[in-house]
């Protein structure tokens, strides 16, 4: 279980290895947003999202032995690249499992990551099968995306910094919003935030169809996605809640919001253009929420997450064709 | 005279207000350079340059009396926009005289940031008595772009961070390059570097035809530009170095760096690629150094100064299209 003393634990680890990610504002965006906006700049976290920090410290709370071993994780995206360099630094032996129509450059990115990617054929083969067989044959520990108590502690290293930011700016009450997709980086920080700052309150943010955790904080149970995909938001498009996350996230979060995919490309133009920043539409969600649902957050300050820029060059186009 | 305490009392000054920008790296960008790359992202300051730095720098070094009467500046670029968000934020009033020709997008930025623009013909009319009636009039301190000792130290600050980081680091030795227009970063810099860490060296890095800087450290005498436009590198083309920072930069610069224009864009790419930072080219020719210009390097790691990211739509796409 995920709890404040093993996310301490986890961002002690870290120490050094992670970026401390900067807290960015823009006085022509607070304009928009009708409120002081802040964006916690993941982006520029190594690998190009705040998944380095959930696989540093899924990689570096192995035991030695285990480490020499190696790891393995299935990912197509972020999350590869994140627990690729994590295993990369500690001298770890570390096999990707990605479906062979996965972008080229996240499968060359990986690779040069020094991990191995083994690819499956998404139509035929069966990926859990493929991995669990590499896995038994070499010994590897499989490390999840998102439920993992270890990873959710990674996670939650963004939110203590996060707490310690703002109160260097002094904001005691807001809303955090956080791009949420199986919601291991929501509750991660919520739960720090509990313990550090608990005037500032996750909230999750994600795109029209796959709104699955914004339903189940409605209900209170947990609801699926219809599609698997059908958003541009690719990072983010999980089925459902994970089992570990969405208790903590019942207990601790807001309701979630929803944004369109237009809308985060609009947000991903204005980071560029007002905060020097890339986003990837999946980390660009809580921006939006954060410019476009004014009406739906109260305080005077909205912190928001951007928590990830791997964005390809036809999608960065779509957006930056939002400011001609 | 700029020298260490008053940089240091600047950097007092500037706590709480400018952000402290990451020093950003890259697995994959050290492969291109052969060594270690650092950015330090000045395109994530306020007002999207490290120009912000001076222009509060100055602004809250004058008297109240002062203060209360304003201050005018003449720029159509990055000293336009951190002087009048300083002014602005000092509740100071502040003019800034631009040419009726300047892109229509930094106007509307400067006069959002409070100031009050003055627009004259570039053909017509005489910039510099249309500025000093205005001043006279009102009583307003001119704050210059660089040859001002106040506005150095501000800079200067920005060296400060770079010692600090590079200790966290554990770099001891390594070239510090800085995108050079008259040279007010690259000296305030340069003096913070000589007190805080005498193992790091400022060179300064510039575009072909526009290389005044590389010249007149290479001769030891004031050398002027041959033409005043022609480089995309709009920010960093100023007709010779400052009276004030050049007396600094001979002392303690290195050789100068030269880069293409094509360079510029190419490294403006990478940056977006790899960092998931916005550069302007003027901006980028320091990290275009690092990155082309091996052989003129020493040591396992560089520093490079990513001074401002306020890019327009189609230069920015032009940059991109380096990656198709």
């Amino acid at each position: 279980m995920t709890d404040i003393s093993r996310i301490e634990a986890a961002a002690f680890r870290l120490q050094g290895h992670a970026l401390r990610t900067p807290l960015l504002g823009s006085a022509l965006l607070n304009e928009i947003a009708g409120r002081r906006v802040w964006l916690k700049a993941e982006c520029l976290q190594h690998t190009g999202s705040f998944k380095f920090r959930g696989g540093w410290a899924a990689v570096s709370a192995l035991s030695p032995e285990a480490r020499a071993q190696g790891v393995i994780a299935y990912s197509s995206g972020n999350h590869a690249q994140g627990v690729a360099l994590a295993a990369q630094r500690h001298g770890a032996p570390c096999v990707i499992v990605m479906p062979a129509d996965a972008p080229p450059v996240k499968i060359a990115n990986t690779r040069d990551y020094g991990a191995e990617v083994v690819l499956y054929d998404r139509a035929r083969d069966n990926r859990d099968a493929i991995g669990a067989r590499i896995a038994a044959e070499r010994g590897l520990t499989l490390i999840k995306p998102f439920d993992d108590a270890e990873v959710i502690a990674g996670q939650g290293s963004c939110g203590l910094e996060i707490a310690e930011q703002a109160t260097e700016l002094g904001i005691r009450e807001a809303d955090v919003l956080v791009c949420c997709g199986g919601g291991g980086l929501a509750s991660g920080v919520a739960l720090a935030l509990e313990s550090r700052a608990p005037g500032l309150r996750v909230r999750t943010a994600e795109p029209e169809g796959f709104d699955d955790m914004a339903r189940s904080l409605a209900s209170g149970r947990v609801q699926r996605n219809d599609a698997a995909s059908g958003s541009i938001c690719d990072a983010i498009l999980t089925p459902a809640p994970g089992a570990l996350t969405f208790p903590i996230l019942s207990r601790l979060a807001g309701p979630g919001l929803v944004v369109s995919d237009a809308e985060a490309l609009r947000a991903m133009a204005l980071a560029w253009l007002r905060l020097k920043v890339v986003l990837e539409p999946g980390g660009a969600v809580a921006l939006a929420a954060a410019l476009f649902r004014p009406d739906q957050i109260a305080g005077e300050d909205v912190i928001c997450i951007g928590s990830g820029g791997n964005v390809d060059l036809a999608v960065f186009r779509q957006a930056l064709a939002r400011l001609d």
